[in-house]
């Protein structure tokens, strides 16, 4: 369970490196004006009035590259950032 | 089906080459401020709270040449965007 | 019918140009500081929640000069624009 | 009857030449920061939902110099501009 | 009664000279940022939806220095603001 | 009683001079980016559609350094704002 | 019991210094863009018309850097900010 339990709609996530070539076969482009990143969802909020999360713990999803602001949990780097900012999740 | 599944009213594309030249016709002007371009639907969200979608997985559709945000899947380009930036979808 | 459906409140026009006097005897003013101009309602959106849409295919409808997206189908340039772009209807 | 069918909460008026001394005796202010300007609703919209219009056919009306969009019909130039965009109604 | 009805949430206000020092004692600060000013409400629209009117005709009030819009009528200058943009009512 | 009622969400408020210590021990910072500043209610508005105000007359409030527009009764200065703009009450 | 009531959504915060090395270990990141600091909340406002609080007095939270406006209570720093800008609590 996530030291942190984020409020309204937000949702904490672990990077994955963009180096790190998954099952999926998602390959980040280079020379995009923006790059997507990859992320596991460690805690979600409890959503907004009348706005339900769709995004749960164990998720992976995709996020924009400058989504989120960074904290860090016992070393590791986390991002929070709100689940608007999230395009999809990866499909198991 | 698409590794990715959109989140709220986003929808993935497939971008179609501009010097594609389909059955419909389509013709991308050359000198225009900005230049509409042609995809397949992949996958759509499930839209946001009383705002169903209205495009669904195989449609072909414009949308403006500077929405969305582009990702790659198994070596293939793919934008994603919010149904709002999509103009129409081509019928068959 | 259209090739091309538009999406929730959006119309696909065609211009009429501008240089062209018509039976109700608009003439676009030379100098002002926008010019409107006309055009016919090829095909209409559904409009979106709580919002149908006003004008149909076939309607003449005046626009603001900078109004909406340019498209080609088939050769011909067509505009793509949102109903609330639209300032009135002509009455035949 | 009005050629133009104004859509929505739009208004047609027929702007009245600011050095008409009119019958109220309104005169426009020389060096106001914006000179507000009279005119004849030619024609107004049907409204939007749940809003309808507050003006009428015939009302002469007072709006802002910079309000609306300059059109001309049969050589006339008239005004189309947003209900909001009206002061007020000026009562015989 | 007044020449002009004031649309919507709008109100016809005839100011009250700064120097006027009155039964209230109210008077207006000389360096402030922004002068209040005092007016009398001349008309009043009847409103917007859901949002009746507070101020009425014969009403003191106070609003802000460069609030509204300055008109003429029979050679008196009236102001017409939106109601939003009057402070307060001064009692009786 | 005040001579001046609020209208709808705004409160009327005698300031606190700053460096008056009081018996709650509040001291304003002295290089803080904006000193919060305290006041007391005078009148304050009925509030807006569905929002009743909180704050009443005689209650000691918190503001933000540049809230509100200042105006002068009586010789003495108050200043008028909207209660959004109050950061909260103290308590007796 | 705190001396000030937050009003509406607002939130009384105790910063704790970044430099303290909790039991859960959180470490702020040294170059982060921006630096989410922890506080805890002394006292929460009643929230808004149909928004109730999701925080408490006595949650330990993070928040942003810049988040809020610092004021000074019998010679400690606190800060007050909408619950809007906390993105998480702590679980115990």
């Amino acid at each position: 369970m996530s030291a942190l339990k984020p409020l309204a709609d937000r949702v904490l996530i672990e990077p994955i490196p963009a180096e790190e070539k998954t099952a999926s076969g998602i390959i980040i482009p280079d020379a995009a004006k923006e790059k997507p990143l990859k992320g596991t969802v460690i805690a979600a909020g409890n959503g907004k009035k009348d706005e339900p999360m769709t995004v749960k713990e164990g998720d992976t999803v995709l996020f924009g590259q400058y989504s989120g602001t960074e904290i860090k949990i016992e070393g590791k780097t986390y991002l929070i950032m709100k689940e608007a900012d999230i395009y999809g999740v990866f499909q198991a």
